[in-house]
């Protein structure tokens, strides 16, 4: 069975086809800067790529640009788009109401709408995926999978903050988290390379992409996250702070003149590794420039942050059986990992330098073996999370 | 020699008398709701309290009243205010510029005054405070005392936040930390019972006061702390947040329509354990309706902070020797650092559950003979290590 994913962001449209339950990639590619100038679309099949330009205004003509490819006579991979039998969407802010992945009607998508204001740089994007892909494949199951669902077990403690309850009762403020589907993906994997039983394996997850969260997952559940109502809080990430003291905000506001928006801006696209480091957010870009003060003293407060998490969660867990990186930082930085992980050996940590170092984009255990804490590098593949809850659902 | 410690507040005025070296309370006492009609004087020598109501309308008053009662005939305790060598003043933001106690002069007050920017609720008074005793003790040394000495040796990894840079360089943004000569003196304290070198000992230091903050000490030396740029940061207190989702602020703003003062408000004073309880701030409240479910959710969530950041700090050390409890909380709520250390057993932190129920008032070793990290709980004395820096000035 022919599963196709979609994940929409603000200018982008990736895409991966799965042969299930065979979990065999057939294609994947993406549509690139849509609504600009420069907009492109390009297609992998059986490790060939090919691109092309052209102008592709919004995510409908994205979409419908996804559905040709799949058809086109010698280089797509199905004759009618109806060989397509589920279609799976990655839908960011699920809330409270999704603990898992679910069939898509008239009545999820306008929950999913009620979830806008709550996650508005993301859900209105999914959702004009949502509603093309039921243009553009109209006989196939059209399946959500919500970020936020491997989420919806972390206990009170966890999602509440300390702030008035009547936010929480009245408005919904609360810590949801996101990338459950990549903590979820890891957490598993890493059971079962322990040869332990997913249910009862207790594992920090570290995603370090240009979001980055961690996670504490008991018993194969997430009972705390770093992201919280929205993706700013937690870790230092790519462009975005992570945690700061509120008190910085109103700082800002109250004495520097700053408006809102602009502080939004700030803290969202202008700090993280970019702010610090005032050369980018990309540690391919950053590495080559580590000799520069700033860009070092980025580094470490990056891999600094992730430490303190790492340890914190240690305590939520009470017993901790392994820590795994995963994504971009995580699967292809062994410097990160190095030093995210230093001067945790007391703590039970003790990683491998020679396995850590030549793990990049693999999967495998780095952690040496007298560690009685196991690390791992497992790439991570939503994609094929939310493909073989769609194939469920379309059986 | 007779040394004077003051501790101004916004609507208060702490202040005790030393006989140094021999670190003897002689007199200790408070003027409390300064600018209210209740406004009253109290005063304590040898055990016996007394006290009296009269409006005190602002803190120059207050000294005024302190100053006489040092000297009152048959219950002061000098005969003349000149026989107070030294006054010691407890100055919460003293900036990255301070990194110990020193001798007050008008350039080191125009400092001070520099920084009533990044502490508005604070510093004024404690100016207020510093002028009025001059004024009343114009012959004796005033020695100034920082909040955020102790934390002057943070590395950078530790102080900067991932934002853009030029918010530390141009607008000194970043982290300072509070409480500082509690956790000093709370920490030298517990290196001295463990009968190990102060500069040698890596202690975790939990202040839970009304405003609460913990630090990682290493070698003696504060090396990260939950306080921030304000006193909001960190963790969860009696009214403040601590650390929430920067991104709460901008959904309570753009979504919810509240003004910046409202927020800053909500935050500081409607939060914490008071804003999740609905009932108070106070643990003799709390405890007392504990049957309540947000009562004691709130103290779940609490100490659950705690813990995170216990964690958090191991890693940071390496090596933890201790974990030390002070202030309000720290000193009287065994329940409290029950639950904050709940789960740790397998981190090496074992507590001693008859030794924590009887340490409600005093000095003491908690944890067990088993833990290979000791709890200690140390009452903290704030002003008598004010009154030994003052003493060192005034010799």
């Amino acid at each position: 069975m022919k599963i196709l994913i979609i994940n929409c962001g603000s200018s982008s449209i990736k895409f991966k086809v799965f042969e299930m339950p065979e979990e065999k990639l057939l294609m994947e590619g993406s549509v690139e800067k849509i609504g600009e100038e420069t907009s492109f679309f390009k297609r992998s099949v059986a490790g060939l790529e090919t691109r092309h330009q052209e102008k592709i205004s919004n995510h409908t003509d994205g979409l419908e640009m996804i559905a040709r490819a799949l058809v086109e006579p010698g280089k797509g991979i199905v004759s009618d788009v109806n060989e397509i039998k589920g279609v799976g969407h990655r839908v960011v802010h699920g809330g409270e109401g999704f603990d898992k992945s679910v069939i898509l009607d008239g009545d999820i998508i306008r929950r999913i709408e009620e979830y806008i204001q709550l996650a508005p740089l993301h859900n209105p994007h999914n959702l004009a995926g949502i509603k093309a892909a039921m243009k553009f494949f109209p006989a196939s199951r059209q399946v959500a999978s919500f970020d936020t669902a491997f989420h919806t077990t972390l206990p009170e403690k966890a999602f509440l903050y300390p702030i008035p309850y009547e936010l929480y009762e009245k408005h919904h403020i609360r810590r949801y988290g996101f990338h459950g589907t990549s903590h979820r993906y890891v957490a598993g994997r890493t059971a079962d390379l322990m040869g332990i039983d997913r249910e009862k394996a207790n594992i920090i997850t570290c995603h370090l992409g240009n979001g980055c969260s961690i996670t504490a997952v008991r018993n194969g559940r997430s009972i705390d996250t770093s992201m919280g109502l929205t993706p700013l809080e937690g870790l230092m990430m790519g462009t975005r702070s992570g945690d700061i003291d509120p008190g910085i905000i109103f700082y800002l506001m109250e004495n520097m003149g700053m408006g809102v928006r602009e502080v939004n801006s700030l803290l969202n696209k202008k700090s993280g590794l970019l702010g610090l480091s005032g050369v980018s957010n990309d540690f391919r870009n950053l590495l080559e420039n580590i000799d520069k003060k700033r860009v070092a003293i980025a580094i470490d407060i990056y891999c600094y942050r992730v430490r303190k998490y790492i340890g914190s969660y240690m305590a939520v867990l009470g017993r901790t059986d392994a820590v795994v990186f995963t994504a971009g930082a995580g699967e292809h930085r062994p410097l990160v990992r190095e030093k995210s992980l230093e001067g945790l050996e007391e703590m039970g940590i003790i990683l491998d330098r020679e396995k850590n170092s030549s793990t990049t984009d693999s999967e495998g255990e780095i952690s040496s073996r007298e560690s009685k804490i196991k690390v791992f590098v497992i790439p991570t593949n939503e994609e094929l999370g939310i493909a073989l809850d769609t194939y469920i659902h379309s059986s």
